[in-house]
């Protein structure tokens, strides 16, 4: 059987700092299993971040006409796309399981994380219309979020200066994790570790070690699955009416559910943004 | 009287997309309203993304341990931040309001607008732990978010594909416009503009045109203001009990309230992500 390949892509400038320690931990941890571990270290890489015509190898037609999506797309299907985002494409192919190491940059992503998703998730090769969400193309891959925030997880609550962290992470665990069919893993917050005691430092890294030994046998995250939908112009991709029904006896229904990460009854599987990754 | 000023914060590849129609409708209107505008064309500029070293002037101490937010504060304070910083925040400070307009990619900005966000929002000149959200820096500026989408708006509802669109915004509005002060506008969202037929796509632009005449008479969209959260370590910068109390006899109370951006009654004040804008 052929050696399994966890992929880290890893955006942070220094090689002292947090982020890096997280990730060394990782790559360390997996080695010991026995797994081939791969790092994108964005920032040594001098990854580019920014969505450009120079993406897609040889002259663009039209380039005042120029949208990137599309025409990404079509590079894709021909073999056309920059070397760089290639490289990154061959990487995630190879991955059993994707983990995003940063430092939480204005509650999201830092650019250059950014630039990595938007360039290397071209559609056709992470997704198309016929394949999302749960029918992915990454359904049988994991991918997880471990970052470090700025704030303390009080901050964080739903009663936190900050609102939920479920809600803040909905666009990349749901909208770009669960939308390309990873099996999203509970994320791994790393609260304010600039602020934090250096013992307490040390503690939450040595935590992540211990969860690492047996990562890969935890749930997922449960999102609403397609079937849930109508996915026809006509039924306009919502819903379907006797989902509504058979939620709405639930003390939590979809409207509140899913789609805002709060979380469920244990015994509902819609527990989207199971915060289980928060209290570590 | 000073003449006002407005920045528009573009982000797309190309003079004859979609985007660029809407950015050029919002110079035009804002000119007719006597208006100097500003645009920062970010690809244009070949605005860098990346928070690196080199957005400091001269050597950094400790390379191994660089940590962007507190050197670049400092770099602030200093006034060693790197020249393309300076010259953003100078337009900032100048403009009294702020549109971004751009694509949505994976359901948040393009990395490149990320980057400008990342770097141009140092702290000490955006915020600081005594300015943030309602007590902000930019409090007596406004903001609002202009973009198109790749789905239709169907999907960006509550019970639709994507869920719903005020939560898929709450990192960018809440998180960033909202942290930093800013007074926030309502988003423009043109949805699907690249499926809709001509007439549907310069109907929109004109309703555009339309919203600009007096767009700086709306009112923002209303947040949880500070004075609600006790913003002291022993309170632990968590809704004050008081308010928990005088909102628990409202039918939607602040659990599901501001921090997951649901629609709530007329009456009740706290109506974040106010979904106004979502039928344009």
């Amino acid at each position: 059987m052929a050696q399994k390949t966890v992929l880290i892509v890893y955006a942070h400038q220094s090689g002292g700092s947090f982020n890096s320690a997280a990730k060394n931990i990782a790559v360390e941890a997996f080695t010991l299993q026995g797994y081939k571990v791969i790092v994108s270290d964005l920032y040594a890489m001098n990854f580019k971040a920014t969505a450009t015509m120079e993406d897609i190898a040889g002259d663009v037609k039209k380039p005042e006409e120029f949208k990137y999506g599309d025409e990404t797309m079509h590079a894709w299907m021909d073999g056309r796309l920059s070397d760089d985002i290639i490289a990154e494409q061959r990487k995630l192919e190879e991955a059993e399981l994707v983990i995003f190491q940063f430092p939480m940059y204005w509650f999201s992503v830092p650019a250059i994380l950014k630039g990595w998703i938007d360039r290397v998730l071209t559609q056709g090769f992470a997704f198309s219309l016929q394949n999302m969400y749960d029918n992915g193309k990454f359904k049988d891959k994991k991918a997880m979020l471990s970052f470090s925030t700025g704030a303390m997880e009080k901050m964080f609550l739903p009663d936190g200066l900050h609102g939920d962290m479920n809600v803040t992470l909905w666009p990349l665990q749901n909208g770009v994790l669960h939308f390309c069919g990873f099996q999203v893993l509970a994320p791994q917050v790393f609260y304010c570790p600039a602020h934090c005691p250096l013992e307490v430092r040390t503690a939450s890294l040595e935590g992540w070690r211990t969860r690492l030994v047996t990562l890969l046998d935890e749930q997922p995250l449960t999102f609403a699955s397609c079937g849930m939908f109508d996915l026809s112009f006509s039924g306009g991709f919502k819903l379907r009416p006797e989902v509504w029904e058979e939620q709405s006896a639930c003390p939590h229904g979809l409207s509140t559910g899913h789609h805002l990460g709060k979380p469920l009854p244990p015994n509902n599987q819609l527990k989207a943004g199971d915060s289980k990754g928060d209290a570590v």
